[in-house]
């Protein structure tokens, strides 16, 4: 079985101004910072506002006053936020939070949740949750124990889609497509217009996507392979009168998808053939409102038994 | 968190007249057996056709021609798997097959299907097959390759529920519940009749039951943990035109729920306010017809963030 978690860890800090900026830690700090997590950095976009570095493994996004990390497959996410930790001045954080989606095969993790945890509640005070069911789509968040004042505009959607399906999944499993080919077939450029992007094509196929305009950021991760395949856009683009989101999922087709908001409002499109199985939401002591809704296609019910092994006599 | 994984994994085999029988193997042998899987024995219900033996984790069921055996928790039930292939002559297995279902918490079981499945397919020529969605409820199961015509009668009804709730729940997680009360709330002796019973209530809580009768078997088992609870029904009884999968999702209504049939016949009671949201079915080239369906209660969309960590500052 050709195998890779597509499924991210996630790690967000907000610091206070007399910290001093984040960027200004340079390359060779942010770099040590990614080693920690076992991934490596490929190619890096700035801008007046925040440098986007994309990574082996999914990104890392550095403004003056805060960073945002993804990483994948079975990278050490909760090393490199300890890793960070070593470098800052507790009382200077403002906000911190860790979370990790639910994996397709979490035995093959390094560490489970719970353990990362341990670990981080040693050094912070904080709260954990998971937001969804425990046997079906969920998320696990730990946040600082931290009053935060959240300003206007700082809002986070994250789009989890499985199972991509269609002439779209097709092509992203073939061995033909280019990075043009892809940023066609998603209307990347249409859909995030005035954002300078920065991709990658992996081999032999996978795509990730940094992507920025002034503050704001999108980064989008493809985890092709038949089976158990994966893609996942998020964005600080508030997305109240867009239609990004349908445009992925009616480009993508999933089987299902998971919908994570911090703060943002309600997005006006409405999710056609998909019925929502499960919906989460928890006010945050620290200041954000997070929800986690599930979404199963309506044709997504009957599905072909998967060979594993076949020995014949 | 109080965690207890309720999730079975089981094995079947079928030998053939000339291997003499299972039975006359007797208690010491059966009791390697589930030593095996790091379980014990706590009790044995015996009749003309079959040993059932009450395990502290799940059941043993011995036939002279068969046996069947299915372990919780973090048994390590392929290990008495292969125990027991050391002590048969290959040639003499008629069918046989292991089975996994998914697990609440896979990450902490001692070993994964693929790595049980990597040594049993060293002794066994088999095929293994994946049922249902890797990112939802599933079920693995390897089969020998070798073909086997089925009796009639020979059927197998598996019913999985999780995340019980209501009265019914509460009662079976306070210390005040009895044998008596388990029998009366689950009218298991009205829907098991003239069955013979051996059941066990478990310290804080938790409840299994073996019932025989002549060549039919029924076993039960509740792990009522809230957020993780689990209960499994199995039988070889023709529910067909019985009603008695709805009597346990009436009781127990669970939030979703899984129906696992071999050679099993519809049956004829409806899921009334669940919907099926997955469904697998597999023709198996040894001769059982395989069908996997999973359903979830329409009310069981919104669920509460469950709290994992609190630290105040």
């Amino acid at each position: 079985m050709m195998f890779f978690e597509g499924s991210e860890k996630k790690v967000e800090v907000i610091i206070c101004a007399r910290a001093g900026s984040l960027r200004k830690l340079g390359r060779d700090f942010w770099s040590g910072i990614v080693t920690r997590a076992d991934a490596e950095i490929l190619d890096i976009l700035s801008n007046d506002h925040c440098d986007a570095y994309l990574l082996s493994e999914s990104s890392l996004f550095v403004w003056h006053d805060r960073f945002l990390m993804l990483t994948c497959g079975t990278t050490t996410l909760a090393d490199a936020f300890l890793h960070f930790l070593d470098h800052v001045n507790d009382k200077d954080i403002l906000y911190a939070s860790f979370q990790r989606k639910n994996e397709y095969l979490s035995h093959l993790q390094k560490t489970s949740f719970e353990q990362d945890l341990a670990r981080i509640g040693e050094r912070l005070e904080g709260s954990a949750f998971r937001l969804g069911k425990l046997d079906s789509h969920h998320h696990y968040i730990f946040h600082l124990n931290r009053p935060y004042e959240v300003q206007p505009g700082d809002v986070t959607n994250e789009l989890l889609m499985y199972h991509i399906k269609g002439d779209s999944a097709d092509y992203l499993r073939s061995p033909d497509q280019t990075i043009k080919g892809v940023r066609r077939l998603l209307q990347l450029e249409k859909n995030l217009p005035s954002f300078a992007l920065s991709d990658w094509l992996f081999e032999p196929f996978g795509y990730s996507l940094n992507a920025l305009r002034g503050d704001r950021y999108a980064t989008l991760h493809i985890t092709p392979q038949e089976d158990s395949s994966y893609v996942s856009f998020e964005t600080n683009l508030d997305l109240h009168n867009s239609c990004l989101i349908n445009v992925l999922l009616t480009a993508l087709n999933p089987g299902s998808w998971d919908l994570i908001n911090f703060n943002a409002p309600e997005t006006t499109c409405s999710p056609g053939d998909y019925q929502c199985m499960t919906e989460s939401n928890l006010n945050m002591t620290c200041g954000f409102v997070m929800s986690f809704r599930h979404f199963q296609h309506k044709d997504h019910r009957i599905v072909k038994p998967e060979m594993i092994l076949r020995k014949a006599s």
